[in-house]
């Protein structure tokens, strides 16, 4: 079985992120980690979002989980390091845990399970050859 | 000089709404208004937003100007009221208000001025004579 | 073991929703739950989010889990259904369930845990008595 | 009159800052503002908004004006350059601008008209000398 590379990317915390509870929204979390993919798709594996689309491509969400363990607050930094766990036919399970990037203390974990689908009709597609590839590194 | 119609629409506050400082942040309520104006596009002036599309139309929002008030907390409804302002060859302005509506007491108000452009390529339009009669209520 | 209530809540979708793919993003179908939660805990369980703050209590999410099955669009309503799994010690789990009020239909479904904490110091409490049976209804 | 500096942030756009017409939703430039704001109290002014906090102070938007030039979408950062325009015995008016860090073409400009406020009452307050000759820079 093989063994995914991990990348990271930074999200600051921003203002707007922030909850009546004084630190950054739950759900928000799962937004770093969009952003996080969206920036690792383009610099790590070469293949922005949009060459996805360009080829009738897109990502869904099929699942998502997370566990929570300590909150970010305004002023922070979230360090978002996300892998492929499994490529499946019309699938791939991504990884992720976001740590505070001035400790390195952990704030979350989890995985999202996405679904390759068209882009113009929304049906789930087998994920083509060369992208599994570009995935597999 | 025509005097054009009042809608209104309730929004209720989500707790996803909510800042730091306990009350919905301020970005928000251009959201709530946005809400109202694609309510009453539908319910009051009879041409949803999906019709502006079907014919390659959309609006965007060349400028905004708020003036707040008082903060709407959870639990609390925005009752939000809009009205033509003028309709001009290439564009909207509408007039907003805001009140909460348990009491009625004024949260803001202001007004937007939208331009109509093409949805494909984004470029100013003049407003069709149907269109104009459409606002003109 | 008992079998708790589930309650509804109805959430409008707004505009501000609605992410690039046409649909309403990913991570705020999180927040409608919870705008459904602090529906309910008022209006259903008689025990509003205030009345916990004023006891030094709040409720953070521990865990989350949800499937994705179809996706909301611009005009929909969400039809949130929540309902009590589990209490513990020191939590309760949520599970829930989202359609589409018009048809029916599964939007989505999942599950949060939630722990209770001093709103003060963010430490887990156990959850009082009166609490608990608040919630076993 | 004096004539006071201008501070610059960069504010990289997110996934979830995107809404259904594919660039970032038209109240979030507000957050960006906001943010750059944020970032400036700390690393221009050397007066983090949480010293204000500590003083009891806060920033409440009295008017919030925008005038939106062109887009901005996925992959983008935004510039954001604000300077103090004008410092009243309650209220700070701050000018804006935004433009596209890649090109420097203009994406927005306005202003924000900040009212000082107890944190705890949310009443107005007078500045404080000190406060006047942190912003006089």
């Amino acid at each position: 079985m093989p063994d995914y590379s991990t990348f990271e990317s930074v999200i600051p915390v921003r203002p707007d992120d922030i909850d009546m509870n004084q630190h950054v929204h739950n759900s928000k979390y799962f937004d770093y980690v969009l952003a996080a993919r969206y920036d690792q798709m383009e610099r790590c594996y070469g293949m922005p979002m949009e060459a996805f689309l360009e080829r009738d491509f897109s990502w869904v969400v099929r699942t998502s989980y997370m566990e929570h363990k300590r909150s970010l607050r305004i002023g922070d930094h979230a360090l978002v390091k996300t892998r492929v766990e499994e490529i499946r036919g019309r699938g791939v399970k991504v990884g992720f845990e976001i740590v505070k990037q001035s400790d390195n203390k952990k704030v979350a974990n989890g995985w999202l399970d996405y679904a390759m689908v068209s882009a113009t009709t929304g049906r789930p597609q087998p994920i083509p050859e060369d992208i599994i590839e570009t995935y597999s590194i």
